[in-house]
């Protein structure tokens, strides 16, 4: 589970997150639960915003089929997250995403990890389907290799 | 805002609601927020059980308009919470519920609040519209006037 | 429950709060729970930031005793919610909180609401205590007739 | 990532998570984040039921230091959930949980993952320590080993 450190570089786009009260939890740190928000917030404001991609309309849409975190280093409100976003893999009908955590101070990140999308149409019982190319173009702009 | 004290007699419909871990925030305690989340989650388990309400297909939904909590007593993970609720008016597109949040082994509730809903159209632009008949008759069975 | 629109002009304090993925529920819209995340963690910002609040050290702290939402336009992920913060009132161990939920584009809130705080001295069983000086002047500042 | 199929039978504690209503997503099912909160919840309540942790008072508190989860099937709003939890590995200072979240009807599993905690002593700036004694013989009566 060793990994190169990680730093701001090595992530194409950035979305700024600022934690909630109430992601805290009883021992004063953003619970491990809201990370995963977190990288699916950065995802979904890529995908919309650089994608194209139309959440209430498009009959293509990414469902997650396995995601993971390593915690490195706490977070606590009212810090802001900057959430970084490399994609490392473009399959056929899976793409796969890395997310670094990081917070103001700090050049390591707080958290890492990743996060993979099937896609599959809607109106055909969620079967799974090609990346679209509007989506697929939009991912390769965020294309880095893995360490 | 003072009221006579609420009791379980008071409700009409139940739902056991365990408290999730991050439920408590960083005072140890279920954080405000997601008492709200006990209210709405005990009103579509309602709706869609007892009254058939199809979230996915229905065009008629209800929307939130306006809801209150007031907190009494605090709870913590891993408490059980017993959702009870009751229906103080049905309106011709609106329909106000109330509800109270009970802990075992307190006759007083831990919490009480209100929501109301006005049902719309999503096939029309969410329009208001009349509460559907098969929802109107489920509702019916827990009308409990308010003191 | 008729009020004055109220516009950004009526808040003191402004805090920018990004939609979630995961704030959007099954209507396509954020879930009127998250409303109350909103107020939470603008007034919580602001006690920590403004006030010199330590939610882990100090003894004395707020606890929610009421709150109250009205909804009045749908937001979606991914907007952008500026939640803005007024006090309507302190009293000796009590504080009274108004909040607007804006949105980029209109002048009219999406939300509107209020959240009351009892302060608490936790190292005497939760006993009300006076409202800390340090709050207190902090709380001042933000001090704005409602309608 | 291709395991054998998992069956309630591979875990040894069950706990049951009515799924709420603001769980759903827009896509109409339960969002991917929370399926950690169904895991941080069945271990935080066995900890506390089982193991006698105090999260309040206790010196000694569990971290996560990562996670990882693999959806196979979706779950939707008004289901319940049952949450399977086994230990895989308790090590000094850290403990691994595996869990499975199953639903009625199905044998196999909607999700499966895998949690690690490392046990700090938050009155020593949370140095990793030792699982506590009355801990680990909790969980030692979890233990299975993962295929």
């Amino acid at each position: 589970m060793e990994q190169p450190t990680e730093t701001r570089q090595r992530y194409a786009y950035f979305l700024q997150i600022p934690t909630r009260w109430m992601d805290n939890d009883i021992y004063g740190h953003v619970n491990n639960v809201q990370y995963y928000a977190f990288f699916d917030t950065v995802i979904g404001d890529y995908l919309i915003r650089h994608g194209g991609l139309d959440i209430v309309n498009d009959a293509v849409v990414g469902f997650a089929v396995e995601s993971l975190c390593q915690y490195r280093r706490a977070i606590a409100f009212p810090e802001l997250v900057e959430a970084g976003l490399r994609v490392a893999r473009i399959g056929n009908s899976s793409v796969r995403y890395e997310i670094g955590i990081f917070t103001a101070g700090y050049d390591a990140p707080a958290a890492t990890g990743y996060f993979v999308h099937v896609f599959v149409d809607r109106t055909h019982g969620n079967r799974p389907t090609t990346v679209p190319d509007k989506l697929r173009a939009a991912l390769a702009k965020l294309f880095m290799v893995s360490r």
